[in-house]
């Protein structure tokens, strides 16, 4: 007797599963031999809703529940389910990796242009949010170059002084390319021997890499598989927090830590087990009870009664009033996602100067700002009164403020240190973040007073407090005035520097 | 079609479901508007157990399986499911938020005097539990209020010397009172445009906050939702280890992470997912097999035969002999929860002097000491021999007396700090928390000796070793050491007080 | 007609919950009484495996999906399941923490040697891992020693000058061989009441402990239970990243911390809830689709078509090329598991000198390093492209040299300050580990390095970017570099110790 239901149930599942849509004969034949070479990738696929479904039955879907964005899906592609032809054969000509493989055109990454054929709404969003030119917003700025190199370069001592040597590309992007995104290029082709026979492959530099923006073989920037991992592309993955922590954990973006100790992330914690991470629009209450990441900054949540809460953004920032890490100073966002244009009124690539004036017309004003700040506001009173998301955000407005003040003093003890001679910068013609003293106040901007705004945003509180909080703001502030005065006591005693030399 | 098997799914789970109680007609009438205002709100509440069960249900069940500690529960409320305005329109009289809205006299924060309508045993305990004094602990202390300042307010770096500012309301609520809880209070009245036309509201001042020691606008402290999140106030996230995360997991108090690594905390996170963490009481070995915080702390456990294990407790430290973190050094617990009123022999606001002699007219005595041991130990016995458990507290207070050592001796670098003029401290009327030698002898009790200790109380080997741990005094004491050469260095070289003065 | 497999799958399941082995007539009596003294330890061994099933069924199985290794179990206890007397009473003459117990000779510490009646192979492997030898790599190397003792010592500070006492055993067993290791003696024996009277004991020091190099009463090295938990000793865990956290999280080996945040780890956490962790061999693409550490580091692992991908392993190092934490230098895997038998070319007791040169004659030569490096790749290619792998390991063994390169350049830093008597060193028959500047130099390797390394090998980006990765390499330089010069201005100064002293 109490089989009876699970039988019914069983009827009632068997519909969607039997496939309506069939593989294409081209990743008929992908699969002949690559099931066998790396059947982990072929599995993770097999379990995608790619090789579910094609382009055509999802064409047909209502609107909010539509997860293609295209109004229509070239012919070739739209009966067949999302094979590994489909993606991988896209585009020929656009691709410097494509290579004759096996009677196709075949090429290795697949970038969002391809992706676009079926979301382009998505695509074009995202060519939008500063993540896609997370690699020229990183290598085209000189400042923040000079500051690449005295991270990755690897430092050497000699007769008394320390040199830096340039990094070299295979240390980039093991570090922080890993997460702004290789460039990958042909660098010529290889035959090598395989299962199947000798066969010619392109070779690619800066590969492999799921950066967020990826210079990809065809010209596109990013990859859509940083989130949307490959072959399952799953949206329930791209919901959970875990894909966020890829690249938003460490102490320059402690976003991961904090969401996970706040209520939010106890919440997801606890009980999220029991939510559906798969359902398109997400519906708040019934879906889920408490956010993630994607809620409050990419997903189309509807309510219960289906008004739409927000809508789908890959965009992100749209959503977004403050750029509240990885500067000196928060600010308003920048209107371009390339910020490599920004010049500030000293002439810095930066958004705001080093005392703190903001490069006014390269960030968006306050009436954008707060366009976006009801966007986001509209999410969170979904579960929230007006006055609790208000006190919500005037403290974290107020953390805004006293976190750039804290900045501000920490700056001008090191413009106190690079006018006495206790540390050399621009004046002497040196980089400002090579130095210990330097690397302190970098810290205090690049760590601790990100953290401390992070923390305010998405209440975790201690992130703000004793985990890089106020605490290391505050010890940073008394260390680095001790450290001044040390390396002025160090630098009058010349002997000092005779004994450091060779013998 | 679709339909049958959910139906027969529903015939099988319907006994159990089944409302036999209804929802007042005043929660009805909230409900009418607030399902599409904060549908979230709402649907958190639709799945907890105050919507299903009255009062009258509850009191009917036998004693230990009893989630409701109160004899009787006044007529009115006994009947229905606790809804919205079972809750929000208590004690009118007594709460300074209460306001006129659609004809019910309602009040925005729940409190645990609230509460103490269907849980007052609960509720008395929590009043005896240090949480519930955190903001008076903190703020009425001078010594922890100079510290909350130091940490929380802006510096400025003027004329060659760096100066604090206060910290702002909102920055001590976005910082330490967002644990320790805030002071809500009514500043007035103010009408606002809703979606039901222009209405009026009180308007908070501390809102919104969860902190355990939070004061409410009924005078009294606390905040049930701290741990049993509203609008579900489940017990399964009280008893999961991610809700005491939210405040529990920073340097100054790592044990959410030291869990997490533990032997307890592996068992919880490989197999924890098949546990049973609503059933009342809570059964060893049946309905889990390793312990989350609640189980050693809080819960009532008993054996499969029904043998009482542990008694549950909302006071937590009659389970607990020593205390362990937040102070310079390790103590015999205060007998009052209260602890703004301990002085000790030198004067101090401190349970124990700087020397580490403790304010024991203030702590509990050896006895008492004991019997809290021997009902912890207890819980271990339930899973561990006699000869298992004895070793690990014999190593457990061991550490206590080692961290303690160790802490002396980085108080008695202070102390000479104090002495020569390396650091200004309570004799030249100086905070003692301001200066960076300061705030690295503050970190090893703060931080260090703490994570040590709790590291050996709950196995989390790591954080009594390299994070945080015994590694970290171990250096500490050697950086405070040569910090104090370097300031007394630094001070006899008075040209360079006059480079770091404006020009 | 999709029904029938599933009603098939139900009956099948049926008769495997029917115990067909029955428990011994001794581990029955043992129960009596257990059940009700830890009957948390009495239900975990209750939902095991070694509960349900017995030698003689295990031995029955095709040899692929085999979890015992024994050709042959003694007949005594092939038939009866594995219950609390099949290992408790085993081998009792070798055991001296054997003891007379209701008429069994029984002993507390159950060791590899008696798991090794079934698990022979597995014993055998382990035997060969370095971690089995966890205990004698500490403590019979005299450098390490050393390290321990300035780790775990008790500092005191006297008259100017800080002093270090020797750590006791309670302390060293609470910290380094919590996971190295304790020794397990016999102290004597003791009698104690207890709930079935007067009873007597073998009273053990070192214990509680599951080390993974812990020394057993039987002489014995290693523990079990350190992964595979008792009373359970469940595959599931141990193939669960939380095992391998409880030692292996800290900043001297963040392994779970990288995990966690890698691709692979974003897998597990979001979608490893609907994998199969108990099915032996363990399927890629079937029962998992993305390694946990157990899949890389030991398990048998096979492809859908029955192939085998690695073969089990309890050694773990013979998947290993490098040793990439734990020693100064990243350098080949040690030949032999007892590694406190290298003597480096300076007579130290390391694997590489101070100046990286390696102690090649205890070290794997490249053939084997290349033996390994295919055997972890062929993991990778069951679900990477061989151009995949061969990237990636790129850039790992150039993260290898370039952290080999910054060590040698914080090393040289040292060997100045030793030389110019900014610390004390060898030459000055010091601890190279005791001074503020050493421990710095001790983080540069321990910590930072190994972090580097691991976070190219697991792809846990920020580990090697901000989190202690090569953002605290470059920094740390500098700080040596300027603490170096600080300490010659103060030892320069010799009123600055005169201060210090006794007044």
């Amino acid at each position: 007797m109490r089989l009876l239901p699970f039988v019914a149930l069983l009827i009632l599942f068997l519909p969607s599963q039997v496939k309506t849509a069939e593989l294409s004969d081209a990743s008929s034949e992908c699969l002949d031999c690559h099931v066998s070479i790396a059947p982990g990738m072929v599995a993770g696929w097999q379990s995608s809703r790619h090789a579910r479904v094609s382009p055509l039955e999802s064409l047909k879907k209502p609107e909010l529940e539509r997860r293609v964005s295209a109004k229509w899906v070239p012919s070739d592609l739209v009966q067949s389910v999302v094979g590994c032809a489909e993606c991988h054969t896209l585009n020929p000509e656009k691709h410097s990796d494509t290579f004759e493989h096996n009677g196709y055109q075949v090429h290795i990454v697949v970038t969002p242009e391809d992706c676009a054929t079926c979301h382009p709404v998505e695509e074009k969003q995202y060519g939008q949010n500063l993540m896609s030119h997370a690699y020229g917003n990183l290598l085209n700025n000189s400042l923040y170059q000079d500051l690449v190199q005295t991270l990755n370069g690897v430092q050497f001592f000699d007769d008394g002084h320390i040199s830096i040597k340039p990094a070299s590309p295979e240390t980039n992007e093991d570090s922080c390319l890993s997460c702004h995104g290789t460039r990958v290029e042909v660098k010529g082709f290889d035959s090598r021997e395989t299962a199947m026979g000798e066969m010619e492959f392109p070779v690619l530099s800066g590969w492999p890499n799921v950066g967020v923006g990826r210079i990809n073989p065809d010209g596109s920037k990013g990859s859509c598989s940083s989130c949307h991992t490959g072959h399952r592309f799953s949206i329930e993955m791209a919901r959970k927090p875990h894909t966020c922590s890829q690249c938003h954990k460490g102490p320059d973006v402690p976003i991961y830590k904090i969401y996970q100790v706040s209520k939010h992330g106890n919440i997801y914690s606890s009980i999220g087990k029991k939510w559906n991470f798969e359902e398109v629009p997400w519906t708040v209450g019934e879906d889920f009870t408490a956010p993630t990441c994607a809620t409050c900054h990419v997903s189309l949540v509807v309510t219960p009664e289906g008004d739409i809460v927000a809508e789908r953004t890959h965009q992100m920032n749209n959503r977004l009033p403050w750029r509240i890490f990885g500067l000196i100073y928060a600010h308003a966002h920048p209107k371009s996602p390339d910020t490599s244009v920004i010049k500030s009124k000293a002439g810095l690539p930066l958004p705001t100067d080093l005392n703190g004036e903001p490069a006014s017309t390269y960030l968006i004003d306050n009436n954008e700002q707060q366009k976006r700040r009801k966007i986001l506001q509209k999410v969170c009173l979904s579960c929230h009164t007006q006055q609790w998301v208000d006190g919500h955000w005037a403290r974290f407005e107020n953390n805004i403020r006293t976190t750039n003040e804290m900045t501000m003093t920490a700056t001008e003890l090191m413009l106190k240190a690079w006018e006495t001679g206790a540390a050399k910068g621009l004046a002497q013609n040196d980089s400002i973040f090579n130095e210990a003293i330097e690397k302190k106040w970098m810290e205090h901007w690049l760590f601790f007073a990100n953290s401390t705004r992070m923390s305010s945003a998405m209440l975790g509180t201690d992130y703000g407090v004793f985990d890089n909080g106020r605490w290391y703001m505050a010890k940073n502030i008394q260390e680095i005035y001790d450290w001044l005065r040390m390396m002025l006591a160090v630098n009058s005693e010349t002997s000092i520097e005779e004994k450091l030399k060779k013998k």
